[in-house]
């Protein structure tokens, strides 16, 4: 599976990280590439109506055990996000093709298209296809960076992004879907963990928090006297770190902030922030939304501002299945000597596929935590722990009743 | 002096605003207008090294009184800013042109060049040169947003850069120079005072905060585990408003700040703040700088986070002529009944003049405090009190000893 990998980067990666942008050439090498092991087993690829790509062992009986994750990347991506997942899920069905042995049931891997949205802003694409949760309209307008449609740009690629909900149907007959990522945080190296079972995905709060008072000049205007938005929004900032940090497990970021007329010279007179809030427990997300806004609200009116705010997106937190999470943590415990579970703060193609079927992943601890980046890596040892624990994980649910 | 305001208005304003930006066409308008103007009067008008433009009216003896300002205005920019005092000047040189008598001591009115540094970024062109204060080297690389550079500009305009300086000895045999402008604040409109002395410009400390954390996933990074370069900027921003609140008579704005990758999904790694600082006191305005200083530390320090500082510009208070300022509050006790003297929040070009030859100022209100833009404005009544409150200054100060 590492060399792979290591194959893979050399075809698509270099000094600037991995380049496998959905919909461009390096993708396509890259399923290519995929093409050409899957050949080795004697296995064919068939893509759906969304792109998705998928291929299929022969089992015994009964429903299939999907594996797999995504080969597309962020421009300037690491070596491992997603693809760690589809080539392990090539190790597991390359295991069994070698063995000579019909696994117990089929087994499925999937390399979901366009899992990072990082050309057109929909993340997940493929896989909400198949769950069901593809709105076309949502990238009826969606343009790339060329400026290029991407209705255009999934044409080219053969999907026609009308049709791709009919994507839906492809995950009937399969009873659970696995899934190996890297963590992409610092958790399990901070706790020294090679593999650990992933619980679920936490919910997003995603809002436009918009403060307007009034823009004066920086040196003639006194103290008592200004509406300073800049300062309005910037106590909001600073609250929501406060009431992440009181809600055990949430997270809440203010990523991006806009001040108008945003010169050194000008009380600002309006000004915009956006805050990403994140909790394993929906309840717990929107204590954590209402808390930020009763602050918003204060925040304002302490500055005689005006305050107003709009989602810019929302997702409930997923729960994974308990039995396919039970088997993980045996595998990893199994594997690398710890028991761990984890709810993930990133979101996964698992999320999409959970709402159709049983679903659970592994998680595969991230140097330092840094991922999007091509320094993005994980030790070669943790790698081989986390493929095993996953191979471990794929084996107990091939094997359950 | 408001039918000349009124006219030039028409000539070189719009629904836009003022569009006298400096070295442009609607500028040398302006100054073809006031050379009207002068001719009416019989004076002819020259123009120095810098580009500022003289005109004399003899008087009996001794040193000359100045009076004036400036006819450039920022693009969209207000009616009054500048070109108030230019034409309250050439309402003085009128009364006495037209008196048929002869000044007690000869009056010079001047328009001084770029005043507001909105092409090339540096403020008070004209006057800094007039006061031995300009270095050509600090506009050798200023571009406009056309991208032309300013040497290239300038000579379009008759004016020789690097010779620029030499307009220095064009504040010789002057005794005292007289400025009328609008107070571009809310002060004196919250006070209901027509018209104010002014005893100087403060102090600004103009610095550049730079905080460096790491950048990590929103999602993924337990709040614990952050370095997060955004809020520690926005916390010296919070930090540097109490600080002036504190500093009686301070202010203190945080006008812009940039955060890196300034994205909602990412932690920011790297923020800067722009802060800028005034105080009329050299001391507590070294206090300030000190105090935000040390809270840029605690910024830092509390979210593990490297701090840097760098000053963008600084200027020292400017004092005016003590016995020119009482002669400025006892006309405006005259004319406008109240007697009110304040520090000047905004730059001016009499703050340099003052470097060389006793200056004061007189502030008519501003409505609502507005500046720098098309809506600026004064009622018509608080402008004739201006004008008539500068015009007994000029009376007192030519009268004296």
């Amino acid at each position: 599976v590492i060399a792979d990998l290591r194959e893979l980067d050399r075809r698509t990666g270099g000094t600037g990280g991995a380049r496998r942008l959905c919909w461009g050439p390096e993708w396509r090498d890259a399923r290519a590439f995929l093409g050409e092991l899957l050949e080795e087993l004697g296995l064919s690829a068939e893509r759906d109506e969304a792109g998705n790509l998928w291929a299929r062992l022969d089992g015994a009986e009964g429903d299939a055990v999907a594996v797999g994750s995504h080969l597309d990347s962020v421009p300037n991506g690491g070596w491992l996000d997603g693809c760690l997942g589809v080539m392990a899920g090539v190790g597991v069905l390359r295991g069994w093709a070698e063995s000579g042995e019909i696994p117990p049931r089929p087994l499925v891997l999937v390399d979901w298209a366009d899992e990072e949205g990082a050309r057109f802003g929909r993340s997940l694409f493929g896989s909400s296809a198949a769950a069901g949760r593809l709105d076309p309209a949502d990238l009826a307008e969606s343009r790339d960076a060329e400026g290029r449609n991407a209705a255009e740009v999934l044409a080219e690629n053969g999907v026609d992004l009308e049709r791709a909900p009919q994507a839906r149907g492809r995950l009937n007959g399969i009873g659970a879907y696995l899934e190996l990522h890297i963590e992409q945080g610092p958790v399990l190296e901070r706790e020294e963990i090679s593999a650990a079972a992933v619980e679920g995905c936490v919910g997003i709060e995603r809002w436009r928090h918009r403060f307007e008072g009034e823009a004066a000049h920086a040196g003639t205007t006194p103290m008592e006297m200004r509406r300073d938005a800049g300062l309005s929004a910037m106590a909001l900032a600073q609250a929501a770190e406060r009431i992440a940090v009181e809600a055990d497990g949430g997270v809440a970021t203010a990523g991006a902030i806009s001040l108008e007329p945003g010169v050194v010279t000008a009380v600002p007179g309006a000004a915009e922030v956006l805050v990403d809030m994140r909790h394993p427990d929906a309840g717990a997300l929107e204590r954590m939304r209402e808390a930020v806004d009763e602050e918003a609200k204060v925040a304002a009116e302490g500055r005689g501002c005006e305050w107003t705010a709009s989602r810019i997106w929302s997702i409930a937190p997923t729960r994974f299945d308990a039995e396919l999470v039970q088997l993980a943590r045996e595998a990893c415990r199994e594997v690398a000597g710890a028991e761990r579970a984890l709810v993930s703060g990133a979101l996964h193609d698992a999320a999409e596929a959970a709402a159709l079927v049983p679903a659970a992943m592994v998680f595969c601890p991230s140097i330092r935590g840094i991922s999007h980046s091509p320094v993005e890596n994980t030790s070669e040892r943790e790698l081989v722990t986390g493929i095993e624990a996953f191979s471990a994980l794929t084996s107990r649910v091939l094997a359950r009743d």
